[in-house]
């Protein structure tokens, strides 16, 4: 465990700041971010001062105290008694001369994203009715947003990877292949090149299914001048990676050129807009400006891009949250261009999504890949 | 798509008796057992009379109707639409005529699991402040706990899989090897077999970090001696396996037979018991004795086993719910034995766990695997 002590000085003056006596960890990215390693399930509580401490297992103690001699390491052996041991700490760092409170009030954060359940937060809010609950992510989302040298180093060669999975799944889009089949190679290439995992399963819609907004594995198997989207999400120390391309099986049919043309006019135009201070409204504005141009506008879906680093969806993560349409981009974010598909319903879609660094002059792609969509059928 | 009229009309009937106008799904479960295939983003609205409603983006409307003549297509073109949308239909919904309250009250209900995040319920009850949310778990669960013969064939198909899989993990647990090799392949071939995915990450973990409550994949490589537990988890059909072992590499010590005996004979203890009528708190009285014969007890970690289906764990989820320890198992439930590791702190852990069907003669296996742990070093 390789403890991010400066980050947890950060965090912890942040935290006095806006009031916060303790923040509860209990998701990958802050956890991966703070102690530079994950747990399948991760625990930790960060006090307002001092060091963090681990929640773990029993059985696992003598490992992680060797591995962390300057933190603290809370055991359970059942779910009743780690929850009453968090009870009682947060009540002690409450009653700590010189807690911090806002508005009168002693307040814990927990990051609020999709790793967070609703039953537990409640359960949360019924055992420490003496705190208030609130989001630990206005802290840790803006220390979190601006990536470090070794942390773009991690995402590009994330990127770099789905980049193997896509050709290997490129080489297999022949007639007749099954997307499971696609799928499966497409994993095991990018687990062997070094992947630990993915966000998100691969995605291989064929036909009609690329109109879908999520992707999934069609069922039915690739037919000549069939449109395909293959979306690639592996990950490097918990760095996450974004990679979709479409391609068409065979002699594209006018309509299928006018729409890779178009998405690949949005990227392009967009790109050099990615600078420091625009917002995604912004960008969006540029995408629909291309797709009018073609008559698509009707079909034009919001929400461009969206933030990438140890989440798969970080700020501004505009298509979940509305409000983070107007974040301004700051140099060094990581941001992904090609989000949403552009879909002609009963016809098909595309998208080609990249992870780029905002930069001055415009958005940088961490590790080119060829949009190159007409595969010989 | 191939909706389940007969179960969403017996979810409906059980909605009216405890007096809620609508389920909100947003879970892949339920969404699985009630319209017979996944989505992405799964997303539905059960009225409490009525066809049910599919919630999906613009682009994949006319493919969604032309799979569901006797359903609704609610779509939407941003998350603003999307949750505007859903707030007016539950309004019209509670002014219908005959539209069932509790205590006086609208409520709607929603799967309160690890998939509902805190975030997007908090949501819910700011823009919907005329309903009250509850758990939708107690119609659900009550419906989906005893599973009918086409579920019981699918999770057998994939606990064979898991086997596949454990196969191919044994095959290569050789000195030296490293664990992510080790789950790659073991993935792969599960994948090949037929998984469509898994419901976590394969772990495999080697030497000390078997202790570890959960698994990971470890990075150090296998060493002679060394314990070794591999974890896997593949789904067919949304319907969830779950097979463990635990191997050692080489002669074992006498502490690490010790170890094994004693996780076998919990197993062969607990499976006569696994019958209607018992509790898992019953199931680890039983598990404790073993322990206590071989002076292991004070290492013995509660929650012998989990339900299992069309989520990974689902009732009863004894080591998440404390009050589930006490449910009563009916015939046709599917439950693992072998959930919890046994590990002394500071040496290694094991565990054996498979998939049962629970029977009047004892939990029977759907896929028998062997206890094999010994591998020539």
């Amino acid at each position: 465990m390789n403890v991010r002590h400066d980050r947890i000085a950060r965090v912890q003056a942040r935290m006095r700041e806006v009031g916060l006596v303790a923040i509860v960890v209990m998701n990958h990215d802050d956890f991966r971010y703070l102690f530079g390693e994950d747990r399948t399930q991760p625990r930790a509580i960060i006090p307002f001062d001092g060091p963090p401490e681990i929640v773990a297992f029993t059985g696992e103690e003598p490992e992680l105290l060797a591995a962390l001699p300057d933190g603290r390491v809370r055991v359970f052996g059942s779910v009743g008694g780690q929850i009453h041991d968090i009870v009682d700490r947060l009540r002690d760092l409450v009653a700590q001369p010189g807690a911090p409170t806002s508005a009168g009030r002693p307040k814990v954060g927990m990051q609020q994203w999709f790793d967070t359940p609703a039953f537990l937060v409640d359960l949360f809010r019924r055992v420490n009715p003496e705190v208030e609950l609130v989001s630990s992510d206005p802290v840790m989302d803006s220390l979190r947003m601006v990536k470090d040298a070794d942390e773009l180093a991690l995402l590009g060669e994330a990127q770099r990877i789905a980049g193997v999975g896509m050709d290997r799944a490129r080489a297999l889009l022949r007639p007749g292949v099954a997307a499971h089949e696609v799928a499966t190679e497409a994993l095991y290439a990018m687990l062997r090149a070094g992947a630990e995992r993915t966000s998100t399963p691969v995605y291989v819609t064929f036909g009609i299914e690329t109109c879908m907004l999520h992707g999934r594995v069609s069922p039915q198997p690739l037919a000549p001048g069939d449109l395909a989207i293959v979306d690639l999400t592996p990950q490097v120390e918990g760095y996450c990676a974004n990679l979709a391309r479409t391609f068409v099986l065979g002699e594209p049919a006018p309509r299928h050129t006018e729409l890779l043309t178009t998405y690949a006019e949005i990227v392009e135009a967009v790109r050099p807009a990615l600078r420091p201070g625009a917002t995604v409204a912004e960008l969006d504005a540029v995408a629909h400006q291309v797709c009018a141009r073609h008559g698509l506008e009707q079909h034009h879906v919001y929400g461009i891009g969206h933030g990438i680093g140890l989440r798969f969806e970080e700020v501004p993560a505009s298509t979940i949250i509305p409000p983070h349409r107007n974040v301004r981009l700051r140099e060094g974010m990581t941001m992904t261009i090609g989000h949403p598909v552009l879909a002609i319903p009963g016809f098909g879609g595309a998208r080609f999504e990249d992870v780029y660094r905002v930069a001055q002059d415009g958005g940088q792609p961490l590790a080119p890949y060829p949009v190159a969509p007409v595969i010989e059928g």
